[in-house]
């Protein structure tokens, strides 16, 4: 039940609705989230040490404007008790619709069809809506609808001792103002320690048989409009409710509750209808420009619109907040957000919706005094951006996992590069990224330093893989810092006034160079590979054939110390950089480090397949690559990872997406052009994607014959295909064949590791566009 | 004040009383300790992970006996009111007597004498007792005595945010019975979550004037015998108390109570002057054979003497208990044990009170099935000994610093093997040593691997230095894995039967053998030093010029990730490995490395001054050694580490023996004989010490023209002076004359770290034979 209300949450990135049923009860965990509102608790230590956060920000289930309750005959229509005739729920990612349809007979015999449709609305950000219809089949039959606001919920208890599952608070809002009046009802709250003031109202519009009744009231933690009416068979009672929420932590109770009132009004303005048109309209277009079709496998193209959709829901409008790791569908990881936003997340909205990833980035332009204070209280220039985090400020716990991943600032630095180059937004680069660049550069020059040989170093941290910790000289580091250090000079000599006014001169823009010039990246010469950091190819390998199954994921059954020392990856690290830093790679070595890597990897983390598929598929092992990649699309909506119910994986999604267009497309965007090196496994027939870039839409048509690429907008866009220079121009599709890469014997992974065989499910034959595909996901 | 209560404060190693006034108030810490009485309190985790320790054991203050109050004409006794004529307080290390005498004058001007003495029984180990006496001076004055049994004492709160600190633990005992009888009084008290049963005891002989009252009697928490009379000029009040405590985890309530009544009678049976002249018995004997002997600096003689004595009452009595770092003087580092027993307490005590030894390693044997279970839970064989502790489970919250500090395994091995080298004590080998050496050999065999090339590793482990943690093959750690390795295999061959009952056979020792003799030294060819670990001498430097006095200790101002990650070092570590296992450097490598390490070494431990000293003598240092000398032994009465307040340091202490012995005598017991090569600084005339060694007493006396070698005990023994081989013979002493080491430059230091240059105290000449020195301390 939780796993559907995680792969069934409605959300627009600034309001998250989990799939909880419109009644409230039987749930798997109640959910609603504001981005943004969280508490805060205290983070205690058996033993503290300098620079520990003393408190982390945990996201809290709002008030629920979503339930809405039914009495047939004084009876609750519960899906425990009585009989459910039929019951199903279907999500349909072109109108972002989530629809109900149930049968229902009552214990004492009524029988009743409810109906309901429930939207976040895209274009109306604070506002949620549901159409609820219930109709009786005999009769005449009494019913009662309760449509609530309830603050302070009960939620399900006990995190099982996994550390990654998220606290759980209790009562986190307390009372400050309640009003009903007519058909509307407000309530504002305000939390206790972090002191985020949270209003959410409901309105209604209400039809039924003529003399049907409604009253409503409100308290502290409840707000309640009650329709009654008697039933004929036939009858059918309608309630649209509009859902609205505002908060701050700023701004006076007034202004917070005026807000939501205005949103009500404009929502009740917008009718039912209305808003129903508006969101069919925005994703019309989203995927217009951005859907990836797949021909060959339906289950897999199901689960990439699944992805992309979800991706959207995270990122629309979140708009100067963060983008959690979890989106707004459920409190895991306490609703942070990690390097999984810029790494992840962003790569795949840069080129499909430009402008969540600008405020994506503005949001973390806004945490730099945050990240300036930490970084000079960890001794560092420039600016240290927190590991995960609500609001801006470090919520890590374990500084080894925490703190010295530094990469973090790197995976920002990345993203705004990404974003400029793939957008040509300069104001946006002279405005924020700059600073962005500017501050991580300073923090890079300073946490590494020259050796006696002049090699820069960069010491004691920790790069992606979560079973290694505070290495020297990890390999994605470096390199990723390498970048991150360019590109700060080359921004700074774009933007010389506005560098200078960031107290950018041209000795440490040359300092920069330097470093990055002198960058150390390890290579063990006798395996011939690159060790992930100093020294990990020496270490003992783990003892993967004395791991039985059930000893995954390791960290719940193996300490830290011991998956540390060992050469046991969680996730891809040097695979990584070798996907985001190919440049620095030849070929020869590619396939030898990810041959390597791959019997040492055991994907106890999602952010993993898609990277591997990614590389499999570059060092010609598409079989692989294809596997990799179901696995990422799949990791939700097969509960790969058994949390689920915590919440959907963004990064894996996304993943899901990038393992398509970087792995069978081969897309690269290192140097300021986009490259293509396209491929297909034997399972697919075809692949389709288009991106934006700048002001073009590129569509990409792989084929096992070739690959034909088309402008859709715009006048000429420059790439390359297979290291080829080409301009495609309107109207002039270029078409180019695959290369096939040779042969190679397929990679083996840790006993027990090795991901699932794709097995296509191409019963139903042709993807095709939106809509002639089973888009919806049905369950119960 | 604090400070005072820990330098003056009593224990026999089974009881300890900080020097808290009779009166009980003022107090810097009130503390009474028993061994092995603690209570457990919770060890929280902002992000838990596998085997972390879930509970911690914290030293308590159990019920208060010391405490005797006055009232002089209703008006009490306390030195913060009326006027303070005089105020003594001595410590006699002869006879192990805390005397202190006052003259005080009452806020309405009468005046008293008063005079105590304490002791805590080195003969009687559950007693201690108090010679009380207040005189009238001008009167007649109306005097009360109080003399109390005060459980749950309040306590002084806040530990600033130091993590050194220990937790203070509020009202830790529930009561569970009391009674009183004419001049006794008994309560019983339970630890709430340790469950440990203490019971404490008092009972009284009064002096006085005709006609003086007693009265007695007993609550939950409060015992109280009260005492009246009226006093002339001249006249005096007497009461002698004996104090008895009794505890225990698993004996009922009338067996613990009964254990306290029959100590209190016996100690009733011996009376006072018994028991001093037990205590100066037993003293007597010790100084006889455990006496260094300075001349030409009266202050380190002082000092020293402070040292021995301090060392003696941690270790007389522990009995199979553990030796806390404070001994029994104070609650910090909440009362636990750590490798310093072993290393720096243990060395001292195998050669001077070897019985003390046996204990202190049947204690740790006692809990080897907790190590075995730690180990189990770690993925390791053998056992795996916690890094703090008070009964044998792991303590530390923060595994880098506890748990991958697995040396302690080999420290405790090291010590088995010097205590059954010294002591030829074949039994306690067969019995207990070789399990010892067995398990942590074990240990050591799982927790390394061999390479590719056939060197054995040991990566991802914690090695003496705090300031570095989590690195690959410590050469400290190694090369003391490598010692137990070997001595377990040559114990098992000693001891075929016993070996073969704990599943030794010869290819488990052959495995071992193998595993030593290709273990893994890291050397920096480029250098010409030994890095501490894998690729620490390619860490940059700490910015030693930039860090001003008052950032230290650097723990307090600096994040981990950056102490770790540098060339800063907390204390000896490389410099340890070469005074421990000094058979494995050559004489260069030796000066090159300690030259290496002096720059690196801020000393924030107190754990380092003597193993620098150590090693600043070898190298021909003098000068140096004898400033490190005279740290390590000032550093609890000049209060250097400025956290005296919570204990003394036993380490720090016994470390001032081992930088006479080792240092300025050369001693090493690297291959079971012992080897000496004397020399002294300019500052002392002569050194002499004893040292217990098998059967026989051998006195060393080193002065600037030679060394003579005097057998005291026994009939012969061999040793090694300057690599030269002699056998001391009974009544034959034997002089050798002093090799002077090649003049050196002296090794500079961290600016602002230079240990203080030793100006000799040498005013009062000669230090001579106990007695003739002062050997009081005496303050306020």
């Amino acid at each position: 039940m939780a796993r559907a209300e995680s792969v069934f949450a409605l959300s627009n990135g600034h309001v998250g609705l989990r799939a909880n049923l419109d009644e409230g009860e039987p749930h798997g965990l109640p959910g609603t989230y504001l981005n943004g509102v969280f508490e805060l608790r205290p983070l205690p230590y058996g033993e503290g040490g300098y620079g520990y956060p003393e408190s982390s920000q945990s996201v809290i289930n709002v008030t629920n404007g979503k339930i809405i309750r039914l009495l047939v005959d004084d009876e609750p229509f519960d899906l425990r008790y009585g009989e459910l005739r039929s019951h199903r729920r279907s999500l349909d990612f072109r109108d972002g619709l989530l629809r109900r349809e149930a049968e229902w007979t009552s214990p004492a015999g009524r029988t009743v069809k409810v109906r309901s449709t429930r939207l976040v609305s895209l274009t109306q950000r604070a506002v949620a809506a549901v159409e609820y219809e219930v109709e009786a089949v005999d009769g005449p039959v009494r019913i009662v609808l309760q449509s609530e606001l309830v603050a302070n919920e009960q939620l399900p208890g006990g995190a099982g001792g996994d550390p990654r599952a998220a606290a759980v608070l209790e009562a986190p809002l307390i009372a400050e103002a309640h009003h009903a009046l007519n058909s509307k009802a407000v309530l504002v709250h305000r939390t206790r320690f972090s002191g985020i003031r949270v209003a959410a109202g409901m309105d209604h519009i209400i039809e039924g048989p003529e003399g049907f009744e409604s009253t409503v009231e409100s308290h502290e933690d409840q707000g309640r409009v009650s329709v009654t009416t008697v039933l004929r068979p036939g009858e059918r009672l309608k309630v649209v409710k509009f859902i609205a929420y505002g908060w701050s932590a700023t701004r006076s109770l007034p202004a917070v509750r005026d807000q939501v009132e205005a949103a009500l009004t404009a929502a009740r303005y917008t009718g039912w209808d209305g808003l129903v048109a508006e969101q069919s309209s925005y994703l019309k277009d989203f995927w217009d420009s951005s859907d990836i079709e797949i021909d060959g496998d339906v289950e897999l193209q199901q689960a990439v619109r699944f992805a992309i959709f979800h991706v959207l829901q995270a990122g629309a409008r979140s708009e100067e907040r963060a983008i959690p790791a979890k989106g707004l569908t459920g409190p895991g990881y306490d609703g942070h957000s990690f390097w999984d936003t810029e790494t992840f997340v962003l790569p795949v909205l840069t080129y499909c919706l430009p402008g969540a990833v600008n405020q994506a980035l503005r949001w973390r332009h806004t945490t730099l005094p945050l990240a300036r204070e930490r970084a000079g209280q960890l001794g560092l220039a420039g600016a240290v951006f927190p590991w995960r985090t609500i609001r801006g400020e470090e919520c890590s716990g374990y500084w080894p996992a925490g703190t010295a991943a530094f990469h973090i600032g790197a995976d920002i630095a990345s993203a705004v590069v990404r974003y400029v180059r793939a957008t040509g937004d300069v104001a946006f680069e002279k405005e924020y990224g700059l600073e962005l660049l500017v501050e991580t550069a300073r923090m890079w020059r300073s946490l590494g330093h020259h050796d006696a040989e002049g090699q820069f170093r960069i010491e004691g941290v920790t790069g992606p893989d979560e079973y290694s910790a505070v290495a020297d000289n990890n390999v994605f580091t470096n390199l990723m810092a390498q970048s991150n250090l360019r590109n700060a000079a080359e921004a700074a000599t774009r933007h010389q006034p506005e560098a200078a006014a960031l107290g950018v001169d041209t000795e440490e823009m040359a300092a920069w160079r330097d470093a990055a010039g002198a960058m150390f990246i390890p290579y063990d010469e006798k395996l011939g590979v690159h060790p992930q950091a100093d020294g990990f190819t020496d270490h003992q390998f783990w003892d993967f054939e004395g791991t039985p199954p059930e000893k995954y994921p390791l960290l719940l059954h193996f300490p830290y110390f011991d998956l540390y020392r060992k050469q046991v990856v969680k996730q891809a690290d040097l695979v990584l950089a070798m996907q985001l830093r190919g440049d620095a790679f030849t070929d020869e070595q590619k396939a030898r480090n990810f041959a390597y890597y791959e019997r040492l990897t055991v994907r106890d983390s999602s952010l993993s397949a898609c990277t591997q598929a990614v590389i499999a598929a570059e060092v010609g092992q598409l079989d692989l690559a294809y596997d990799y990649t179901a696995e990422a699309a799949m990791m939700d909506l097969h509960d790969l990872g058994g949390n689920t119910r915590d919440g959907l994986h963004m990064a894996s999604l996304a993943g899901a997406c990038i393992a398509l267009v970087a792995g069978f497309g081969g897309l690269r965007d290192h140097n300021g052009t986009l490259a293509f090196r396209p491929r297909l496994p034997s399972g697919l027939r075809r692949l389709t994607f288009s991106m934006q870039i700048r002001k073009c839409l590129l569509e990409v048509r792989i084929t096992h014959a070739g690959t034909t690429y088309t402008l859709r907008r715009g006048e000429a866009l420059p790439l390359t295909h297979e290291g080829e220079d080409l301009v495609v121009r309107a109207g002039t599709p270029v078409t180019r064949p695959i290369v096939k890469p040779p042969a190679q014997e397929r990679c083996g992974q840790p006993p027990g590791r090795e991901p699932a065989r794709r097995q296509p499910h191409a019963g139903v034959a042709g993807g095709g566009k939106v809509g002639s595909a089973p888009d919806h996901l049905a369950a119960e």
